[in-house]
């Protein structure tokens, strides 16, 4: 029964009675919530900022209907692969407002970029932007494209996911010779149109100061190869990376904390410099998915060590979330049936796979729980799905969007039988 | 053309036009490879000891034509989920040689097992063992079955993968008040057929210390229930572990390095402890399948850092092998179209995933490469294919294995609509 002080609510939606219709494990998306963040980039920077463009960095999950959501509020997409492309494609998402990052694009993915007609190529290297002029001659088409650039910034955070320093995969190094032989290569390609650079200081940022960093490093950049090599800079694109909430120990910002001293910023460089403000790109993507949506769980063995620690098994874990096991990353959680409880045990949630890193959360405070409890682990909408696997032959979860209370089901839970469909001996 | 010297040949595979026919990324496993690691289980263990056993860890790497090798090689499987159970059954498995593990087997999963007639069950926990109890009953089976016993030994290996310390998720803790009524109870359940004994202590060993101090361990227990609960042990399971080499660092021992002092050592306490020896029974999977698979790749952008690093773009990586980034794992490669060529150069394999974390292999030594050409990376038969996910959208790699020289495709390449095929909305 729907018990409103019992049960957790998560967007209107009562989370015990999703478990019970869809089972468990699964994945719940708020489409409130993602609206509400667009709603916030609207309001913080597209409407309050004129030049400027907002795209969703979809390789934090991406579904058909998340193309759609992002497309009716006025948000691109930033895509990394040929299946993000397709994926854009077939849910009829305007492919103007697509970019194409990637530090490897094949022939392959590069070819679909053209033919599909992408937005911009944001190109990484000498190696995929020859490759890219050579194929759009092919198909007599110009395409436009950004530069990746590596600014050098440290940011304050996880190694795995700092993107912006001298040793990267990514980017075109901010050394002048090697650019400024880039910037004048691209500008004599006649398949190519240079608009500008892209930087990306890393994820899950609670500091707007590498951002900061990597603009004057950038703006500086924007003048010289305006004076030295004559391209005029038309658009930048900043990236993403504004963290979000995981735990009661992430602080994040509104988007403004980041946006407002980045336009400042932005302008006072090009009025020092007398320079024609770009146009402005961002770039989220956990910053708009991943408080949006929760995993729900089925509570199994309860294995209690004497002093030393009680183990609180669930039907799910690394295959649908490898971010603990991948960064150690935390989550917070709570047993959705029992939110009027008081919290009287710290446990520890271990999940089902076979190897002893599949622990989802360390330290849970929780009431007394027993087997049949539903545990609904937060923030779990970015790169959970996207990242999932079926290793142990482990069915990943369907995927439920709820929107003002009502919920369906957007990706249905995979079979057994899916698993096995690409067997042909 | 093939050119025996030019070309990587991989047990009488030219890998180069494997790559060709192909296409990558691609997994290539040796089923010569297979059938020479089960022959050395025969001829150092099954066939030199009597009343022993031996199960592939079929989690490493599981198809149904894996399944029917390993049949008719006379080693059975330790599965550990429904996934794996139902793959078992759809290959026409011996489902009597099927042992299924899992420290929080769900309802569905164990009465799958009852249904399927599976051999043994490896209890984990008590809550298991009473659910097990009452869902046979249910369809008047009566099932056999271990206990999964926490040693608490520690094992020279990452943390991770280590499995056997006091605190760990898996198993009964060696405690005699919660083993004997562990016991107890299960002696005294009708569905309920209580053999022995499984213990795990880690995985990819070099030293078979760890397997040696449990074993003292497990001995003294066995004659411990002898004695004061009246049980006879009749099966003992001393699990898996056993290491291969990834890379020249690697110094993996013959399986008699492990198998005969584990066998003097179980005889001698027998002796000692005047009890009949059990059933001794092996759980290798990573032995059997790591060496016997190479990963083939297209190389792409090549970015160089002055005085920092080299860094070389493949068609794959984070998706196709977690490994290094979960476990820090190192691997090794060669570039397979120029094995005649001088290696000059120190690179780093950067994966084609958009995170910084897709670093393949660092400071690998190759000849002068260029895009186009043929990565192999070695040893990723084991927990590659398995763990592998849809990261960034990217299809899954196909499956090839060769036999004398023949290759045949078991596992097709995944297409972007088969990513897309449980979309609903």
């Amino acid at each position: 029964m729907f018990n409103g002080e019992k049960n957790f609510i998560f967007h209107g939606s009562d989370t015990v009675k999703l478990a019970n219709k869809y089972g468990t494990p699964l994945y719940v998306v708020s489409e409130d919530h993602i609206i509400d963040r667009c709603t916030e980039i609207k309001e913080s920077f597209l409407n309050k900022y004129e030049n400027t463009r907002a795209v969703y960095a979809s390789k934090a999950f991406l579904t058909k209907e998340m193309c759609k959501i992002v497309s009716r509020e006025g948000i691109g997409i930033d895509v990394v692969s040929g299946g993000e492309i397709y994926t854009a494609m077939k849910a009829g998402f305007p492919m103007e407002n697509v970019i194409f990052h990637g530090n490897n694009k094949t022939i392959d993915e590069i070819e679909l970029g053209i033919e599909t007609n992408v937005g911009r190529f944001v190109v990484d290297n000498l190696y995929e932007l020859e490759l890219l002029n050579a194929l759009a001659a092919e198909k007599n088409k110009v395409m436009n494209i950004l530069f990746r650039i590596t600014p050098g910034v440290d940011s304050y955070t996880h190694e795995y996911i700092s993107t912006g320093q001298v040793d990267s995969k990514f980017g075109i190094p901010l050394k002048e010779e090697i650019l400024f032989e880039a910037i004048n290569m691209a500008m004599d390609m006649e398949y190519i149109n240079l608009l500008g650079f892209h930087f990306h200081v890393g994820s899950q940022l609670f500091e707007n100061t590498s951002h900061l960093m990597a603009l004057d490093i950038l703006l500086e950049l924007i003048r010289n190869v305006g004076e030295k090599v004559e391209f005029e800079t038309k658009e930048l694109n900043v990236g993403g990376g504004f963290g979000i909430r995981y735990t009661k120990e992430d602080n994040p910002k509104p988007l403004s904390y980041f946006i407002d001293p980045i336009m400042e910023r932005i302008q006072d460089k090009c009025e020092e410099f007398n320079l024609e403000r770009p146009k402005i790109i961002i770039e989220p993507g956990r910053w708009i998915i991943g408080e949006a949506g929760i995993t729900l769980y089925t509570i199994g063995g309860i294995k209690e060590i004497p002093n030393v620690r009680t183990y609180i098994g669930i039907d799910g874990g690394l295959p649908d979330n490898p971010r603990p096991a991948l960064y150690r990353a935390s989550y917070d959680g709570v047993v959705a049936n029992r939110m009027d409880e008081e919290l009287v045990n710290k446990v520890t949630i271990a999940g089902k796979c076979c190897e002893s890193g599949d622990i989802l959360i360390r330290d849970l405070e929780v009431p007394e729980i027993e087997p049949g409890d539903i545990l609904a682990v937060k923030s779990t909408g970015a790169y959970n799905y996207s990242m999932a696997s079926n290793y142990n032959m482990i069915p990943r979860p369907p995927v439920v969007m709820i929107k003002d209370g009502v919920d369906r089901l957007v990706i249905r839970r995979e079979t057994y039988d899916d698993i096995l469909s690409r067997e042909v001996i």
